[in-house]
């Protein structure tokens, strides 16, 4: 990555509007009168506020206002001149010491502009520009004393604001009961929403309006091996709404950085949205030291849903990338062994005869095999021979490593080593087998959510895998965390997270952590965090079921904060074809798996499916084969949230380009001009899309693949049943 | 140390009692009848046990029964035909699964009898005998077909038991609610307890009776960094006792592995004991796997109180060691870097100019020094050369390391990092400086308890030890633990300890942690693990003082664990005279704090005091500097807990004797009979003792320092002052 240190640079043309209400107009102050809503129990005042501050963005279309009015700070955003986030509470409740919400005078403020560009060491673009007005307001309580920062950011997409606080005798630590910055919405949108949960994400969409949630909480609540939910009206973000008149309005965070993860907690009287962190075991939310700072607070906004997505505002939001050599990390298109296991054809466990295990006492070489372990010698070098072949990158190989036996569900603390492998896996022939054919072999980390003993095995772990040459790891923290009582979103674990990031990249590691805390943008500053699951991926496919709809809206949420290891591909649909036990069927055709590579940015795609199905299909195949990882430039030709996304993509370095379509419960044709092509040059473009007879659940596999020549003038039309999609890939006629 | 796996040889002479009341007859049944005690909600049944079975040690003297009385175990321990724990339930409360409580058969019972000989790497005693007779009750719960074994070994001076999980599929992972062991006192006992706490022992000690507890609780509470009570009738372990007919009986625990510690909660009205397990940050108290087992608890019991300290026993019932090579682990004499710190003549910060700090982002070399700070280089080269001359064997230095500004109190987790030495620290030409000199430097670790970021940083900070020479650390755990919610006593905790101890081994490096859960004797399986705090140092002296009698005390109650790291032999007892705003005063003589150099087991002795001090009274110094630190053979001349200690010890490998006393608060004439001495060679005896006029508060420095010929047929007579004491050394004339 060519690391540019942003260069803040204040030009006195800023727009930003000040105002004294005292004493100069106020343009926004009869808006504030009606929409003014203070904490909820205290009834909205009628008085004006006794200071606010307006800053728009460069484009001017959003504006971001401080106000405060009886000691009381509060925030609005604006969108061309439509309100998006009415008047909105903001401050702290703390423990052991007065709260943070009120009794505030405005001691100053600052305004700047900045513009930069920066290039991402992988990305949807290979260069960012990351262009704000910025307003900084700040409080001081003076009945304590105490100094309170907020810091607004202006993008003409959205605006981010947080909460900073400096360094000061009266206030050296914190440690927060409760953030209080409310999302005082002007309506009642249409939201696609998970419950909120401390330790799980991986839940279905609902889709429903806001006053809705408290109704359709319950039912939105499905299994998972890990999960607490905590109010019957909480959301998680990042949270995609739709008003009525056609705005687009996304809520999310960026930089969380030893803080917790927060949910929206929504009143559905009001129709605000107040901030709900994550809570360590003892309740408490938070422990700062300033000089310190909250993660920012987003609020994007537009009326072209394409904009949600193409939006870098979380990205730029972060810290630019803070190591100097990045030439290690690079996008990876891999194959694993698997899906098998996810399936429940075979298993991660190399034995079923013992109640539990214990490692370093439980002998391997003298238990009964069940015969049935996925990531045997001959297994995995079946799919060496298979991913080699077709050109992928790496191959993971889950459950290599004793202690499957009993891993989950168990609160056991020692339950992986993370350097012993089964004695059917030959760690040292198999790596040698898979670099003698040009790929590498994934390391995986199942932790089972043990923090501790994951941290004290790290270094040997990190250590085995630089001596076999492995340079990426799928982690994950699957059951309830070890220490006990903390959660899966909280500061303590959000802390451990990054702590095995950083400790990865002095190995050189590349990091794809599962059922991590949902990720805000720290791959700009931590590129080795190359993937997240953090979102119900693809193997609940084979655990009953995603609904149709479900890719249609992951990019407007999850993956706002990063990438997702979505793992898609899935060439047979009927489980039970693999797994006769296993009645699951995925909800998609095989032309939306192909359609995925494209609308899922990732810089780590998977080929989830089993050698011998794509056997089945090798002319669908080929997609997946030729499809980049990496990316030049993005473009959203259509969106609409839970209904489809088409995205075309030219591959980093090339004059190809790649389409792909995905579909939710409605049938869609998409109308596509090419006129993103070099005007200069003539392509083939190769069309993979589902067959008019194509249904999801009846007949997933029936695809059509066309050949056909384009160029900049083309436009297509393509045809979309539900849970369908399409792929294509151009690429210039030499 | 010499490693004998210990051999068991199952004598069919073992004296056992094995009978089912209904066929045979039963000593104990009229007992039981009268003295049955079960859980607190069922009152006492009058029906006899359906099943008992009575083990008695090789000495017969002492004695165990187990019992099943309408499916419910119990035991009795008895001593010469008198009842010392009446009928006790045993058993758990579990989380998510049926109680352990009831509903057992006995399954089956084996007897065995043990006596072997070990070495230990340093000790009271070059060898130590372990001898029992073992009982092993197998129950069955048929209801939840769920197995439980329950250990008792009898040795001549009391008993120890444990509960064992035998591996089944029916219990492969139990919760623990809480563990109901009780011990069902037959009288209103004289106690000698600290109360029932969490996260600290660092209480005076109490002397009440039984019934006096919850009375005295609140008073018996003093401030700690981290302290958390939960009940007014609970005590810690080891708890000393006498009866009135003169029985003293020790309750505590051996090999607390894995496991949380033990708190006993009386219910004054029944005078049981029940087991008091510390809690996780859920209230959970115990995650275990089958096959595993509970610590053992343990009864000691004699009439005579010096039994108490010669006890053996809770070694006994640890693991022999575990290391191959234990040449690296020796006995060490030490002076610190310290006290001038306690008494706040110097500080452990370097400024005390910033509100808080930043590791690795406070610049150390820009602030400004506050002038105060104890571990400049200066300072650490005049220990070096005091500590060298008089012959110690390293020199402790505490607050070189960044991070000491705002090191407690503040729930810091990121608080130090273990390797970076303050700018007035030249950490490399200070050790060696004091190789030159022939004396090691010895590491400190303080923790703040924030037991994540110790774990983070272990492996770095025992590398730096070995780059440098370090061969022993003391560590602490000062303040509220980190995971936040967990207790310093916990399993959690626990399991910490041990992890750094045996980390620590892997480095040659003994440990000395303070702060940490009270010692079980897991010093004969880790003998790296040199030294514990675990109770009420020396450095209470400094803070307000402690109980006159208190040393009186710790050899019967926090020391049968294992040695503690009490710093002794202050000589100036106005710490106002080191610090003038430090008005505390010591509440002992100099004479006291030479005695108890021998009353005071350990292998690690530090002379605490400054050297300026120690250079007041160069004749009095000389005994300590004389004084061993590992012994062939120990004796307890007299003993009365509370009262008065006399220990005779002989230095190791030579026929130098030191003799030590501490008296309490009322003045003590010994009489004491040199008979131990080799009756062929004569002696001369250096004998170091309170003056008439010497007064712990008045006039404490007042000693009298005599020689003496001596040999096996001497008999000595010596007063001692309350708070007094005496030392004598011994040696052969040549």
């Amino acid at each position: 990555m060519k690391l540019e240190i942003a260069s803040y640079f204040c030009r006195q043309t800023v727009l930003l509007a000040a105002a004294l209400t005292t004493a100069l107009p106020f343009t926004a102050a009869a808006q504030l009168n009606r929409d003014v809503a203070p904490y909820e129990t205290t009834a909205p005042g009628t008085s004006a506020p006794s200071y606010s501050v307006t800053a728009s963005a460069p484009g001017d279309n959003v504006s971001a206002t401080f106000l405060l009015k009886d000691g009381k700070p509060f925030y609005t955003v604006d969108y061309k001149n439509k309100k998006v986030v009415n008047a909105s509470g903001m401050g702290f409740e703390l423990f052991n010491a007065p709260d943070l919400l009120d009794g505030f005078v405005v001691e100053g403020k600052e305004l700047s502009s900045h513009d930069d560009t920066w290039q991402p060491v992988w990305g949807e673009n290979s260069s960012i520009r990351n262009h704000y007005n910025e307003l900084l307001v700040k409080l001081r309580q003076p009945s304590t004393d105490r100094r309170l920062d907020i810091r607004f950011r202006i993008y003409d997409d959205g605006v981010g604001f947080r909460y900073e606080f400096p360094q000061q005798q009266t206030m050296p630590y914190i440690v927060v009961k409760e953030e209080k910055t409310q999302f005082a919405m002007t309506g009642d949108h249409t939201a696609w929403w998970i419950p909120g949960d401390y330790d799980t994400q991986e839940y279905d969409y609902t889709e429903s309006r806001l006053s809705e949630i408290g109704n359709r909480f319950k039912n939105a609540v499905s299994y998972n091996a890990s999960q607490t939910t905590f109010s019957p009206t909480s959301v998680q973000t990042s949270l995609q709404m739709k008003t009525d008149d056609g705005l687009y309005i996304n809520l999310h965070e960026a930089a969380l950085v030893d803080y917790s993860a927060m949910h929206l907690n929504l009143n559905d009287s009001t129709l605000i949205f107040q901030s709900w962190l994550t809570p360590d075991a003892q309740g408490r939310k938070g422990y700062l030291q300033a000089p310190t700072q909250s993660p920012w607070r987003t609020v994007m906004v537009s009326d072209d849903a394409r904009d949600m997505l193409r939006s870098d505002l979380i990205l730029n939001l972060n810290e630019p990338c803070i190591y100097e050599d990045t030439s290690w990390i690079k996008p990876v298109k891999y194959m694993g062994v698997w899906w098998e296991m996810i399936t429940g054809k075979s298993t991660w466990a190399y034995t079923s005869d013992l109640p539990s295990v214990r490692l370093g006492e439980t002998d391997y070489t003298k238990v009964k095999p069940n015969g049935r372990h996925g990531a045997n010698n001959e297994n995995v070098k079946r799919y060496i021979d298979f991913a080699a072949k077709h050109g992928f990158d790496q191959l993971l190989v889950e459950g290599w490593n004793i202690g499957w036996e009993d891993w989950v569900g168990h609160s056991k603390d020692y339950v992986f080593d993370f350097v012993t492998p089964y004695p059917d896996f030959d760690i040292d022939k198999l790596n040698r087998y898979a670099h003698d054919k040009g790929i590498k072999l994934m390391m995986h980390h199942e932790t089972s959510s043990s923090a501790r003993n994951y941290e004290r095995h790290l270094q040997a772990a990190y250590d085995l895998m630089d001596r076999y040459g492995y340079n990426a790891v799928k982690s994950g923290y699957v059951g309830d965390i070890l220490p006990r009582g903390e959660h899966h979103y909280g500061q303590w674990m959000n802390n451990h997270y990054l702590y095995a990031v950083k400790e990865a990249a002095k190995h050189h590691i590349m990091v794809n952590a599962h059922e991590a805390v949902r990720p805000t943008g720290l791959c700009r500053t931590y590129p080795n965090l190359v993937g997240n699951e953090s979102a119900r991926g693809t193997e609940f496919h084979a655990m009953g079921g995603s609904k149709v709809n479900h890719t249609t809206i992951l990019p407007f949420t999850r993956l706002q904060g990063g990438p997702m290891d979505y793992t898609p591909g899935l060439f047979v649909m009927d489980i039970s074809e693999i797994n006769p036990n296993n009645k699951s069927h995925a909800n998609v055709t095989l032309a939306n798996q192909l359609g995925l590579y494209v609308t899922m940015y990732s810089p780590l795609q998977m080929a989830a499916d089993l050698p011998e199905n794509y056997e089945k299909f090798p002319d669908a195949f080929q997609f997946i084969k030729d499809v980049a990882v990496d990316w030049d430039k993005s473009l959203y030709l259509e969106a609409e949230p839970g209904r489809y996304i088409t995205a075309a993509r030219k591959a980093k370095g090339t004059d190809d380009w790649f389409i792909g379509n995905t579909t939710g419960t409605e049938p869609h044709t998409s109308v596509i001009s090419l006129d993103f092509l070099d005007p200069d040059r003539k392509y083939e473009a190769v069309i993979y899309a589902d067959a008019k007879n194509a249904d999801y659940h009846t007949n997933p596999q029936a695809y059509t693949i066309s050949r056909k020549k384009v160029d900049s003038k083309t436009r297509l039309k393509l045809k979309t049943v539900p849970g369908g999609g399409f792929a294509i890939s151009i690429r210039p006629v030499k």
